[in-house]
């Protein structure tokens, strides 16, 4: 069973914001069996959303749709479907009508027309309730196509997915699909291609690899498996395996892991807590380590040190250090990562000071220079990255490789523990 | 004038990765006084590419690919391309075989086969060097239409974009298209629309207006116009105008601005410095602010205090206000705020306590509570609200709230000065 994903949004065309929705979408369908043949994003103009309409049912059997059902006036989604589908009755549908009153009364605030509007619908669709929003979701079915126009607005699109999901499962028999996607840091795209191209070769007919480079997570590589029996999942694995003694530390888990949990998890492993000291990073790599549930449990808390001034009174930096190396320097970064350590009386901490740009460089100390530091219960390590990427791009990189680093510190320590 | 962007990657039609080229690219395109008709996502396959090249060459002169390019064997938008083109012939390129080189060499290491067989293309088409990788972009030109390839990883990418632009300026006489967008916080978008009604109403015909709701950046308002003379942002500029009496102090500024950048622009303006002290934020604040060209100007630090520990120790809360109201409550977030302002040295601080979820939360102190703490050299204010989104939703909105409270705070400031 294959679908198409279209988004509507002249905001879409003219590049300022970035769908995000169709990938959200293709995750889902993908889940449930579905693969998604193509997505495409046309503008708010009846004629275009009318000739994507008819281009994508030559090829799916669903059409999901997002955007353009917004109060104002810019959004003609509702109108254009009810043309196309030859039912220009609307009808007023009253949960919806309800849930809006609610919604307004419980924020305080008076339902004004553009909201009572918003309960109007086709005739001809069945209404997926909005639970996050004004605009209701609409199920429609014309010659065996099914078409679901659902907000743009993610959060509201999201809550509506699990009930579209669950009728498209009840309308079609649906095979499984299947993808696992292990993650490498640390080893550039084509050498990696390189190193397991014996293994390429040897996998299965109806498994197909991809590689997904990216600064932030490393190179990922994706195996897929359509119409796979149930044990999928378990086949993957077993292919993927027969890399570790290849790639061996570079690998670091499957998706939807990332740099952050895996070091979340290897401090809870080792009963361990952690603390930042950022000057380039700028409080990144603490966000990122937050950002994961539950890290509260073993993140004690970072310093954001971009004056010298907290370098030296929150952290303790010798200022004379500072002045005979500069801020951006070996020592710097490691007093830093020991001042983290101790105040935060952290097991392990990690610290940046660089040039993130765009400015701000010199010959010897040029723009995407960062020097790391990290603090473990042991010892303290530093060292230096050259990045020649822009300002979030060296920040994005740095912030990934201090994380990668404390990764393979306390992967190291960890063996090293399970042979005493 | 109008365009096709065409991205291609079966990691984008599952969903692992956001499409964030095409969007990149209509801005570009925009400026250049090019229409992006469509956007579509195929996966890495010959009879999907060929499909969606044969559609999108009926509506668009410009065909804009990325993607498929890579070294690897799942990559084959080249060998679809010259089939497709009937050019099945394949030139080595000297001057990308040389780059590759010279690159392999720089990193210190060997250049690959895979490498190598990257710098041949058809015979058909016309190189467009990549500075930020090793495959070149192809410029094809059948039947007056111009096709472009470039690869996926947006950096390539954007290196290459320059050069498409100056030859299709080139090729066609283009006319203007002008964008502005008008950004506001704190006013939902029905209200916005009611608000502003009577003046949407008033626009010149050939202005249409848009609005964008976002979390993070509030509701932004576009105004596009379309085959403009030269003074079309000025014209846009002065409907905006209009709006300050209507909207006051909700309107932040234009694009690019962001909460961030104006908040640093008052700073600057103001010749004050700002620290931040962050427990459910994370460092996303610092983050934000730090991700601004330049904030190293105003930014002293921050610090992010998730322990009780690092609250008492490092921003000197009182212990026992902790266990009295609890780490989330009004008193702690005064604390906090206070605590950053005395040891950062600045004039401002920004604090938050609160819980992100997804767990956490009490009867008394749900999932998405914040408490706010704004110190400024006068007063300390303190303040909640009420999160309902997931944790990365609460997160990026408590540290809108607090970049936008900064931002009326002094506004006001400013206001009250001008008239001492």
């Amino acid at each position: 069973m294959v679908a198409e994903i279209i988004t509507i949004g002249d905001e879409i065309l003219i590049g300022q914001i970035i769908d995000t929705n169709s990938a959200w979408i293709a995750t889902q369908l993908n889940g449930t069996g579905i693969r998604v043949k193509r997505m495409t994003s046309v503008s708010d103009d009846a004629m275009e959303i009318e000739e994507a309409l008819v281009q994508a049912k030559t090829g799916s059997k669903i059409i999901l749709i997002t955007g353009g059902l917004g109060p104002t006036n810019d959004d003609i989604t509702k109108k254009t479907l009810a043309r196309y589908f030859n039912c220009t009755e609307m009808v007023l549908h009253k949960p919806t009508l309800e849930f809006i009153e609610t919604r307004c009364a419980k924020r305080g605030i008076e339902m004004n027309e553009l909201n009572r509007l918003q309960a109007e619908v086709p005739a001809c669709c069945t209404v997926i309730p909005n639970c996050n929003g004004t605009a209701p979701g609409m199920w429609f079915e014309k010659e065996g196509i099914i078409y679901v126009s659902m907000p743009g607005v993610p959060a509201e699109m999201k809550t509506m997915m699990p009930e579209v999901l669950k009728r498209l499962q009840q309308k079609f028999t649906l095979p499984a699909i299947f993808h696992k996607t292990l993650l490498t840091y640390g080893i550039p795209e084509s050498e990696l291609a390189l190193k397991i191209h014996e293994w390429e070769n040897s996998l299965p007919e109806e498994m197909s690899p991809a590689y997904l480079p990216n600064i932030e997570t490393g190179v990922k590589l994706r195996l897929s498996m359509m119409n796979a029996a149930t044990d999928g999942d378990l086949l993957i694995e077993q292919q993927f395996n027969k890399l570790i003694p290849v790639l061996g530390d570079c690998i670091y888990g499957y998706e939807p892991e990332t740099l952050e949990s895996v070091v979340g998890k290897l401090l809870i492993r080792r009963h361990a807590s952690v603390s930042t000291a950022e000057s380039c990073t700028g409080g990144r790599i603490a966000h990122k380590i937050t950002a994961v549930p539950g890290s509260s449990e073993y993140f004690k808390g970072g310093v954001v040190a971009y004056s010298n001034e907290m370098k030296i009174n929150i952290l303790g930096v010798n200022p004379d250090d500072i002045k005979k190396f500069g801020a951006v320097s070996p020592e710097i970064a490691l007093q830093m990562a020991e001042g983290a350590r101790k105040i935060s009386n952290s097991d392990y901490a990690v610290a940046t000071t660089g040039i993130a740009g765009p400015t701000g460089g010199t010959a010897d100390k040029p723009v995407g220079l960062c020097w790391f530091g990290i603090a473990t219960p042991n010892e303290t390590k530093t060292f230096s990255r050259h990045f020649v990427m822009d300002r979030l791009g060296n920040i994005a990189a740095a912030s990934s490789v201090a994380l990668n680093e404390l990764r393979l510190i306390m992967n190291y320590q960890l063996k090293i523990k399970n042979y005493e």
